[in-house]
């Protein structure tokens, strides 16, 4: 895709929940705010990576916090630039592209908010190929981009900046600042150049999301089945089909952290647990492991196809759990000491080509 | 006194101890680091609050945190002069003074080191006139100064500028870095200019410091009470003299809170209570209130006059305990709202005036 108008916008916030792998935050939050954004100042340019100048700079924004306050707190349009203009003060440097940190959920929206306010093109990529929890799992921290200077915000007004030793103590130091703002911030982090993002940012994922979305949105209008189009769009696999049977979620140290069982239907049986962190971490079939961080473990509505949010899920929703790889560098030993099932306190071996 | 020598270290922290209502950090640490920097860099000069150019760009430096924990995690001399350099490059003015936030403790010294390292004159005042604990508790606060922009550096090399709604903001953002940072950070804010500066701060109390010291001192060579020269020179009184009973101390959301049980001797009897919060509160006189915030209460050593600060505080020490009159702005209704018995929890009356 070329632009991004108001016409795009529904289906990239379907396809960016279906990439938030639960988490991510709400789109939907992202499309009210694109929405607003796009309207008074046009369609957004995107360029692709292989566009992208060498010495641009480019800014990832994103919405930082857990998704179970994002949904109540909701946060202002001047905020999401604020936060971009903030840091871009700090460098001392003309902005020149706005990218994505996270495809999935509420942050495939909120670059293109900060695109059309500033006017500047968005890159169209990001940071995970999905959605993470916290703010050093993306793979520019594998190619030793720093995460700071990096800005946080709150509708409020305040503003921090961030000069960390490493991509650990920004996550540390703005998870407590995202705490004291309510457990919900808008940042700007990863400042870096054309060359820098050419390399380490997954290539096409806005545009995955806007297809993804379309997929859905077709196959309900042919009376064809949407998670078939998304297992066979992501290269993945249907894991599981059933009903919730029960929820446990708190909100604790900044995160929406949690279980979900689901009762076998449509000819699957036993019981399938995840568990996450704002993400589904892992999915375990009668206590056997189908499926396990960094690959993409997603809930989608069994009948629309419509991704389900780790906040949103609830006793008796019927959903379908599929699974799906992620991008390669996520597997290697480095990419997995950043996002890894050890790194989430779970002692299981990644499945490397498992979803495949 | 015009400048500040190796030879003015001992007294000044011994004053500044006393100025510590037993709060404030162990000036043993400020000692330590001015000496290191004045060996380095030869002696500070000071200029009083009347000299100050109305145009001069001030900036007080501090140590922020629990000092339970300062005592054992020493500061690096670079980190100071890094907290206000930071600050100065987000600013982008030069600094033409650096000055004292809290003459209590350790922070009558950070300053004297910051001024060392960068070259620049001391201002011989500070922001309250004796130890508060948190950001927003000083005079500036009632004259409308910012706390923010300001710095939080640690040892490690990790720094956060803050930009905050008011200064209560400062405090909470500010406080939670330092927490992450493991419970002691080096800081700068409420840059002011010169105007500002004369019009808000307590003069001399570097001085006031430094005369306190030497009374003790002086004091103990004579043979005469230390602890009455000390209480004559600050127009207070002698509350209680006794043998500590019992100390129940922790470090909680950043500061180290307690409470200290004195039984009395020299003729006094009944039991003293003492209620701190990095600094002493309250001090209760079988179950009567003798003093309270915002005016000082202190602990002395009963026989050397050396204030003992509520870390040190330990069962069998044979102290006296003074209070004496704050700066009479924090009397008034805005001062009491800011740093009054109410704020720290304490249903009770300030004692207008009770102490001189």
């Amino acid at each position: 895709m070329r632009e991004i108008g108001l016409e795009h916008l529904d289906d990239i916030a379907r396809g960016a929940a279906i990439l938030g792998t639960g988490g991510g935050g709400d789109p939907h939050i992202g499309k009210l705010l694109a929405q607003s954004a796009l309207r008074e100042h046009g369609p957004v340019r995107t360029c692709t990576l292989d566009e992208l100048p060498a010495d641009a700079t480019v800014l990832p924004v994103a919405m930082m916090g857990a998704p179970t306050v994002m949904v109540e707190k909701l946060p202002s349009i001047e905020q999401v630039s604020i936060a971009a203009e903030a840091l871009a003060g700090y460098l001392g440097r003309e902005l020149t592209h706005i990218a994505c940190a996270e495809a999935g959920g509420v942050n495939s929206l909120i670059p293109v908010v900060a695109a059309a306010q500033l006017g500047l093109p968005l890159v169209d990529a990001d940071g995970m190929g999905r959605a993470f929890p916290e703010i050093q799992m993306v793979l520019p921290t594998l190619y030793g981009v720093r995460a700071t200077p990096m800005s946080v915000a709150d509708e409020k007004g305040n503003r921090v900046i961030l000069d960390t030793v490493d991509n650990h103590w920004a996550e540390r130091l703005a998870r407590s600042a995202t705490i004291d703002m309510g457990c919900s911030a808008m940042i700007s982090s990863y400042a870096m150049t054309g060359a820098q993002a050419s390399a380490s940012l997954v290539p096409g994922t806005i545009s995955l999301c806007a297809e993804l979305g379309a997929l859905v949105r077709q196959a309900r209008e042919e009376h064809t089945d949407p998670v078939d189009a998304v297992v066979a769009r992501l290269g993945g696999r249907r894991l599981f089909t059933g009903k919730v049977v029960d929820v446990e979620r708190r909100t604790v140290t900044g995160f929406a952290r949690g279980t979900a069982r689901l009762s076998g239907l449509d000819g699957d049986t036993g019981e399938l647990v995840l568990r996450f962190q704002n993400e589904h971490l892992v999915a375990e079939h009668d206590g056997e492991v189908r499926a396990v961080v960094p690959d993409l473990i997603c809930t989608l509505d069994r009948e629309t196809g419509e991704a389900v949010t780790t906040e949103s899920l609830r006793f008796g929703q019927r959903v379908s759990v599929i699974s799906a790889p992620c991008d390669p560098r996520w597997h290697t030993p480095e990419g997995l000491e950043l996002a890894g099932p050890r790194y989430f306190g779970y002692d299981l071996e990644p499945q490397v080509g498992a979803a495949r």
